[in-house]
């Protein structure tokens, strides 16, 4: 239906990704781009809302670069009220509840700009998952990854540390520290220093997504814009902490960290204070994936990707170097739910040898003083009731 | 005084608790209860105040169910004129203060109503300790918790999680989940998008609770509603973390996590990081309490119930099923502090063969590979001074 | 130039330190001071203002005891306009952006004084540094620790916990713990109960002070005020934490916790829910110091002084009384890069006597149940890209 509005647009193509964004400002540098609100995102799907879109810029005189990795415009009134048009008014009037997000975001802004005339309003498409360029592309990817619009470590996110500025965050709200430092003086005396939640780059990741009925975060502080959380996780307030680019693929119950790059999945349990290693602490780029219904027991360190049914002893740290005793018998019971592993008998294994194995049980045998392995007996079950 | 008031009431019993509570509806299911504030709750206490209510509802034609474990009733205007009328107006005037805290609930219901007839007021009432049946029956078993009106782990709470709504919490309001999902749009173009702090079935302590003075929370998230914390209790921010129906009987640092169930005793000090495991994360199912003077040393992991005078090295684990070595003269020390204690001397005790014994000093011996148990030789004080 | 001022003021003498802060008083006990916030001070530096400061209280009638070790007085309108006075119109017209911030100071308080008099400003002097005897005198130091204005450890904060109140802090706001008790049932029933943040005698970092650009915290609860953070430092949210008198001296990742008196250096990294003790949880009254590029690996315990490119493997805690085996050969490439270290070689030491030393790399061996010390191979490098 919208493909004749696209066919004299040169060079035209379908964005992977797209969306409408509110974004702030800086104090101090107006046209700094701090952070990008938006209200909805389309990673590869609704291209004809792409194409109203890329219509109404052109229409507009804003000619869209499509061989870039990502192109981000101005939305002016002229161009929602094209849009509008475009769409057409029967889609306009049924985009309520579910139906037309896109519409919806366009009837919104039509709203607020037929009040005033804003400034702060941008449009961002992705034409290829490239290092991100502007603060609006690096938003765009991290809302795919917290909406779960594509998979942990899918996206290319170089360079969006350089791209994004240090803010004190009040609220939802970025403020430059330039602006406190030169009004310091005057806002301290008048009583009006902001409260200062915290100072990052990122901002957390519920000042953007709303998490499934059954999820639960104790902490905003816990979990930073670009993690990942499947329906059915809980984040406790503990030690607990789930870096951007890392999260769940299933209901887990987080009582640890999950550094960046670090995938846990279906039913398993991180234990209060366990720490999983990401790619730059001490995983020699390895990125660690935790499998079903493993238990990490309280303040035990995996340095290493686990299968399903493992159980990591608390208080232990299974790092890629540490030394581990295996019995012959529980080698063979290992190999039997480990197919694909072709390791000889040996009485020692370094941890890496052990990655990704299944129905592994870690535990530090306190008579011996070795560092043991043994086929685990029982598939660990999250308790819901407790937490 | 009251029993008079109570005389043709049939079936009338004293209440083992109630308080009026102001309630928060859900956003969009507006008659769904997600919280009851409470000002004040009574708990086997103030049986004339209780008459007195209930007299006031049979006046205004409500039946109270003697028989049902619990009763909750909607407070209206003409029930809070017809309960100051029966306390009378020499009560209504000493009401201040200290004195007939329910009276001034009372007080100032009407001056609300006076202004605004407002349905957000409930009565709850409970007959037995049976598992709650409302949200507001569960919020007074939590304050009667966190008050410190009754022991930890001495009530009925099955179910309620399935009673309580997951909300997104800004300040002290719960949201609907729903509410932010089907005003998300406007709310994120409108720049008025909550700041959401958590996202959780309970509250947090401090949103209900006012600690005593020498009490410290150093980071709200840190203490669940429902939790209980004696004078002088100190939580600090790092790894620290109390759950509903876990805390402390006295004075306590606490650095480390009291999973739910867990008790901590006078002068005991939960190290920096230490875990204390939950019934459902460890201990099958044995709550654990922790000794007076007691030493929980950063980041160790305790899974048995531990006596007076311990101390847990940090960094180790002590778990029901760690085999620990004790010469035979220590064992001799340790059973002079623990007379009850029946066992025969072996080389190898498993920690849950230690459970509750007092005075015993758990060490891994890094020179030999061994847990270690001895006679602990110091008593364990907390000082006040640095944190 | 303002020597002149002080010539015939009996005494005087300059200051060791001097500010001009706005305080909070109690609610309940309304003169009583909760909170003093500096916009700007003064630390062995800017004597000039100081003559000016106390030239004026001189002529207001105020008298400064010099043989005091500190000096408070209110800040009134006189005494602003005598200070603008001497300071003279040009300086006057001058202070704006980096110039002259004492007057700017003044200035800002003309123009609140002349909207309405208002009697919540102070002026703290500091001539010795000694025990603190004002909530004024307690807040300049924790300043100057956290502007870096003096290094970790060298003020004496002697019974600060003592004239410091505890309070529920909302916001920046400290409020009186009796203040929510006399007011809960009014607070509560008309849904005005504030959002208590924390309940401590000490307020937050981030309250008070601008971190540098590169320096990121990621939770406002992790770093208490009177702190101290090198540019480049980062706090994640996890199971860190920071205690006043404690810090950073250089760029370092702190995911553990760095209690009260210890001190770490540039290029360290405080792995994920690593502890560093403090002087009275187990080191003995011993600070702790971590050397330049020293690596605390996730979940580590250290309770002892490090040197320079150390190495604490995760999960493991080196204790003063720990016993370490260290082989000849690594006991002499320790000697080597430690040459003031005199110790004779032999099995086993204990942690205190390995305080200090650089390139040690701490080791527990699995397969033989020892904790073990070697000369470490790498120097630590702190990866700024993935945090």
């Amino acid at each position: 239906m919208f493909e004749n509005l696209v066919e004299n647009i040169q060079g035209y193509k379908k964005p992977l990704a797209f969306g409408i964004a509110r974004v702030d400002f800086g104090q101090v540098n107006r046209d700094k781009v701090l952070q990008a609100t938006y209200p909805i995102i389309n990673w590869n799907e609704n291209f004809g809302s792409a194409a109203v879109f890329i219509r109404s810029l052109f229409e507009n005189d804003i000619e869209v670069d499509f061989n870039s990795s990502e192109f981000v415009a101005d939305v002016t009134k002229e161009f929602v009220e094209t849009a509008l048009d475009l769409f057409g008014k029967d889609l306009v009037e049924e985009a309520e509840g579910d139906k037309h997000k896109n519409i919806q975001v366009l009837k919104i802004l039509k709203e607020i700009f037929d009040d005033e005339v804003m400034d702060n309003y941008r449009i961002c498409f992705l034409f290829e998952d490239e290092a991100p360029q502007s603060v609006e592309a690096v938003y765009l990817k991290l809302y795919a990854l917290s909406q779960r619009k594509v998979p942990l470590r899918s996206l290319n996110l170089n360079g969006a540390f350089g791209i994004l500025t240090n803010c004190a965050w009040v609220g939802n709200v970025p403020i430059e520290l330039d602006y406190l430092r030169e009004n310091e003086i005057e806002l301290k005396l008048k009583d009006a220093y902001p409260e200062v939640e915290y100072v990052d780059k990122f901002p957390r990741f519920l000042s953007h997504v709303i998490p499934d009925d059954n999820t639960r975060i104790l902490d905003t502080a816990k979990v930073r814009m670009g993690a990942q959380l499947a329906a059915g996780t809980t984040v406790m307030p503990g030690a607990s902490y789930i870096n951007f680019n890392a999260g769940t693929e299933g209901p887990v119950m987080v009582e640890g960290r999950i550094s960046s790059s670090a995938v846990v999945k279906e039913g398993a349990d991180v234990g209060g204070g366990a720490s999983i290693l990401g790619v730059l602490s001490g995983t020699n780029g390895n990125p660690i994936t935790i499998g079903r219904n493993t238990l990490l027991g309280a303040n035990s360190v995996t340095g290493i990707p686990l299968g399903d049914g493992c159980i990591v002893d608390a208080g232990i740290a299974v790092l890629e170097g540490t030394k581990i005793w295996i019995s012959e018998d529980e080698f063979n019971k290992i190999k039997e739910v480990n197919p694909e592993w072709s390791a000889e008998y040996k009485e020692y294994f370094k941890g890496l040898e052990l990655a990704g194995l299944n129905g592994v049980h870690y535990r530090f045998d306190t008579t011996k003083g070795k560092m043991v392995a043994f086929r685990s007996r029982r598939e660990v079950k999250l308790n819901e009731e407790l937490h």
